[in-house]
């Protein structure tokens, strides 16, 4: 159906590593999206000697930067005037529309962005509008989802989907390897974010899994840290989802969220979307989404989505546990 | 809600290990029920130097028995008359009803068995019948499913969930050992088998999920095999569900079976049975029922579970595999 493509890399290792001295020492970097994923990439180049600038509309994220040694910029079209690679990770489609048509609209004669990392998590079509946009002016783009919190980045337990021209990711992979070293080379444009949301589709499942899990051994009496420590380190049913997540469903506390349910919903819909798209029934994954539905209804949309273990415990008619949110 | 109970054992390690020397030397054993998992476990005592006898209703397995150096015997009560330490593996309830009757049957002047370990999977309620009628004739019962296929048993890769008296299962550790080191000790009788239905409950739902990610994937016009060696390994989503059955998902071959639609079926009318019974909502493993029912209906009783990939792969328009059962 597809031709298989063999990695370009897929390396594992810990943590962040210096790229400065691997051929991009020179090379201006360019952040647009500082939230909790861009602000994260962005600190990690500050700390391995980039200098990078970056942008976002709110103002408290472009403080940020500059407390860490990064340069503000007033808008996205400075950052593609100022940075050889800019890196993206957006919120939402209008967000990425809106970056894409400023970038476009410096100019041929001042634009000095030639390459385009997008991080973001969203659907395929307007990555694929994205990407042809930015081609017109000269503009390789690589579609390169992240798979994993900012927190976790740190452990050097992020994954990042790498796809796009093999020759513009050569240039730029040393600065994905600041961020991990589990850069798998997933074909041709927009495969990355097909990886993601097959990812994406597989936690899903496995959170309302786990949720139903701990929920059932309630019920039967059973004592639900025994069965985490039982089956989270399982070699066949365990998984980090259930060892994440678990362990904020056994302790009932689903604060600092490391993925907020209202989060979490957009990337919902996204796999939703794919799946009408390219006409897959999802029976598992549809009938998850009443589940995280539910958990919005109940007041959960800034707990972790660990928190539709109370959705599941609440229909179950076990007591609500005296601070479910933090 | 229920008290932590410490592992009494949950060392790992390889393999079949002698436990002739270790206490049991002298010990008859008995095993009823020497289908794949009874034989399975009757030729591991064998051959670390173990008396076995044994029984079962088929008349092969009673030759089989008899091939690999044990004794057959004629009857379950021929068995509890002769062997002080008891295994039962057994594929229905009717047969444990009627391997219990005979053996309270036998008369205290003539029954020599004192422990009587029932590892099968079945329901609590019979179960707990069982323990009852054989306390009254003076044998301990332990509860100690166990997870894993027979297949798996040399590769030291089974999980017995240990519940009952402490003190009869220290007594007969020894001869659960020859099968696995992994013998978590789960508490009261019975916790076993709802462990194993844990255990089950995700083994149902993974299953349906791997089979829905992989033809989401097929859909999407990714390489099922470059999905599953990227996910199958993954610290976030992988599991061993995902890697054994995914592997036959993407071969599109699922013969030999590790474990039959068919018998399965048994499987997750225990899991939805014990649901009812404590009132716990379970819709991600109700919805995978029309799934596994849908396998059996489109000639795959014999197949692998894993073969609920071609259930779903139907549903998606892929055509068909060439030969998906063999």
């Amino acid at each position: 159906m597809a031709a298989r493509v063999p990695p370009l890399s897929m390396k594992k290792g810990g943590g962040a590593v210096s790229s400065a001295a691997a051929g991009l020492a020179g090379t201006s970097i360019g952040v647009i999206g500082l939230g909790i994923m861009g602000g994260a990439m962005a600190e990690a180049l500050l700390a391995t000697g980039h200098a990078v600038c970056g942008y976002d509309v709110a103002a408290h994220a472009r403080q940020r930067l500059k407390n860490t040694g990064g340069r503000p910029l007033a808008s996205s079209d400075a950052v593609a005037a100022s940075a050889e690679v800019v890196i993206t990770s957006l919120a939402s489609v209008a967000a990425l529309d809106d970056v894409v048509s400023r970038i476009v609209g410096v100019g041929r004669d001042r634009l000095r962005t030639r390459i385009l990392i997008e991080t973001s998590t969203l659907p395929l079509g307007d990555k694929m509008r994205a990407m042809a946009a930015l081609r017109r002016v000269g503009i390789a783009t690589l579609d390169c989802p992240v798979s994993g919190t900012a927190v976790r980045m740190k452990e050097g337990a992020w994954t990042i989907f790498a796809s796009g021209s093999r020759a513009a990711l050569r240039r730029i992979l040393p600065l994905l390897h600041v961020f991990t070293r589990n850069v798998p080379y997933v074909g041709a444009y927009g495969n990355g974010t097909k990886m993601k949301l097959i990812a994406n589709h597989l936690v899903a499942i496995y959170n309302v899994a786990a949720a139903e899990s701990l929920t059932f051994a309630r019920k039967m009496g059973l004592d639900p840290r025994g069965v985490l420590a039982l089956f989270g380190p399982s070699p066949v049913v365990g998984n980090g989802v259930l060892r994440l997540r678990g362990a904020q469903m056994v302790a009932r506390k689903y604060a600092p969220a490391t993925m907020k349910v209202e989060v979490w919903q957009k990337d919902m819909k996204v796999i939703g979307d794919m799946a009408r798209a390219v006409d897959c029934p999802v029976p598992l994954f549809a009938s998850c989404i009443p589940i995280y539905n539910a958990a919005m209804a109940q007041g959960l949309a800034v707990a972790d989505t660990a928190s539709v273990h109370e959705v599941l415990a609440g229909m179950a008619g076990i007591a609500t546990a005296q601070s479910r949110d933090g």
